[in-house]
């Protein structure tokens, strides 16, 4: 299989997983940037990554105009993906999306949210909360333009994780699977620090030195231990054949 | 097909979603306004929404009384419909629920039911809550009659939806499409309240601004936003094959 | 089909329910009152819920020792069931489980059970609690003779639930489909409570009237709505085939 | 079916338990001590619990290495397996895993982790916390070593659970079926804490003396209440045929 083919394949397999382990909903969206060309990526056409196929991948350009005659119906935050990517050279892929558990912290702001348990760690140390009312006031909270895009990059900064006030998260990495594995532990990690709410008295979150030495060791995109969550959340959500292992990475 | 027969379709997709997305479970019910005539609604005889078929739906007038000879039991909250339909011409579909979410703030006064995500902003900026106690004393909290019912579309006035405490809500909109995206956002908003409450601080709710500008926007029921959750919904719930657009609505 | 026979076809189909409903899982019970002999009752052998097929019923007297020659292994905890039908002669069918969200209710003092909804009112307006250490220091916590279970019976008294401290609850009703009902609304009321709590603010629990005025009216076994449920909730977990109504009964 | 094989075949059913009762998701791993030699143990390979089959089954010894030529990838931390059994001469199967209600009593340190309910007296009245940052600093929080696999088996001591700050729980017991048995009930006794927490007033815990109490009585591996969960479990995960009981234990 060609990379290009491949790195599709794989963002069918994304779609489903983010479905299956309902970050996404009907809403949310994951992309991968074209190994072929950094100036554009692919993303499903509008549809919810339940039902996403082959078929539905469309490429776009950092501005979210179509590469080449696509006329199907886009998403319209699509340009939440190329301002990450512009902005971004470092980051692969993208996911925007409400994941439900995620939601309090956008909204509330008692507790930050940061890493408290292991596989939490991914989201960084600072996650930062961007409110599109700031730059833009009464809007449909929808980012729907370049401009609006920009504006959640230039928060999103150099971190993994920016919270959208009243609305989701938009979550960048190096790698397509290391961008799913964080949108899934995004929600358990709030979950958590949820429920050390409740019990109460004081919580301990992640030291910093803990945070890079996670990132620092054992975990990179074909790691035995990430592969072996890849092909389980791909068997969870049927997509168990689809599976297969880049010739060139280890 | 014709447009009475495809409103009876959508109606029958409509109670499997609700049923799917935990918004009804034996009780619960949907409706929909005859397109062919504003005094009377179509609505599923006495069933659990997840078994509904065509064969099943009824068509009853505004106080709640069979067109025609049908004489299968019916819902016996069915005149919440009837006195909707008639003190709103504006509104198209009703749905009556008991989403578990939902309930606490129809019992509790501490943090009122306000929309803080943007998908719970079809809500509307204020959710009263109507008291069955307030007038008809000690009643087995069901909205038995039409002047019970009618006590109800008082409160829910221009409003979206009506909590009812202790029992559920009311909801109302201008299409079949459109309440049951209501309905099913409505449990979300809730929960990602109650998930700010446990973060503490201070609650940023949607502007009145940013609801408006929501309602002009982009949500119509056959935009291609509010279309993909239709076609998701309708395909986890095993009703993908009866999807149909309408032909005279884009 | 013989009253006996309808009455043990629909204790496999309670099984099956409270298994589905998450009101059992490997443990918890349902019996009902043998129709024939007041005296005895019908239970399954030693086994989950969610596996009893019509060859698991024992029948048992109200010592819990089995009727006729069945050396299958018994729940240890049938001593519950017979104290309640010996103790309560208009009971006919008791549940024993340990549903999750009722258990905070017997752990904690702060607020108690009791209906906040009207699905909920059937638990009645008072809910005791047992706590096995009062009368028996320490224990393994099971009710494991008949001295305990008389004990437990004691404080049920003439209410339709008593929880168990640490341990669960227990139910009688009327009737087998009433008593199934009751079991899936206590934990779901428990829930709309916890959320209540978390609302903040003052609560507004059923009133005393509005207790009485739903047991008063609408909601026999056989009445439209309750049947509605029964219908609903064996479909729900396989057994949809199983239903029949009794012929004598409305 | 000998004896080595049985428990294979029961490590199996094991780990797809884990993986169906959302105690393990892609990572976490049960282990059982080789009966025919206690310096060796088996563990499946690197591979999500819900994919194991009995080809993945590999046997290590203490310090985590693979008896004979096996050189497919192993779980990093499968060093806590080994260190608890050279520990604990008393223990015959290991569980180390995320099950997320657990983690907020690693994280918050208003409330301890004490059984509340009978079904959660297994983790024994006292659950110390081990934080790897006590002894290692700052570190990617996964048990990698040998080193640090021994400073956890020493605060587990002679405990049942050790709760890992940050990260998790190792849970040690003298059978497979009842380790697996702690695993699920664990997260079950921590949702019934947090549910009474938000209840609110005085939590009554299990007393020492009923602790004492359940682990004397009825709770063996063999037992019937125990082999009721198991045989439960085991066919909700879909290994229903594979239980199979040992010849020689009742």
């Amino acid at each position: 299989m060609k990379e290009v083919e491949r790195v599709k394949n794989d963002l069918v397999i994304a779609n489903r997983i983010l479905a299956r382990e309902e970050v996404a909903d009907a809403y949310g969206h994951v992309s991968v940037r074209n190994p072929d060309n950094p100036r554009s990526f692919f993303i499903s056409r509008s549809l919810a990554p339940e039902l996403v196929t082959p078929d539905d991948i469309v490429e776009l350009d950092l501005e979210g105009n179509p590469v080449g005659s696509d006329e199907r119906p886009l998403y319209l935050e699509r340009f939440i993906h190329g301002s990450i990517y512009e902005a971004r050279p470092d980051v692969t892929a993208v996911v925007h999306a409400h994941a439900e558990d995620v939601l309090p912290f956008g909204i509330a702001n008692g507790t930050p949210l940061r890493p408290v348990i292991h596989s939490g760690s991914f989201i960084g140390a600072h996650v930062p909360v961007w409110d599109i009312a700031d730059h833009f006031g009464d809007t449909n909270l929808l980012v729907s333009n370049v401009e609006q895009a920009r504006d959640l990059a230039k928060t999103l900064a150099d971190h993994n994780v920016a919270l959208m006030r009243g609305h989701g998260f938009a979550a960048a990495s190096r790698s397509l699977i290391e961008v799913v594995r964080m949108s899934v532990y995004l929600p358990r990690n709030a979950r958590a620090l949820l429920g050390a709410r409740l019990v109460g008295g004081d919580i301990k979150f992640l030291s910093e030195g803990e945070i890079e030495a996670r990132n620092e060791k054992a975990y990179g995109p074909y790691s035995t231990a990430t592969w072996r969550a890849w092909e389980y959340w791909a068997n969870k959500c049927g997509c168990g054949r689809l599976v297969s292992r880049s010739q060139d990475k280890k």
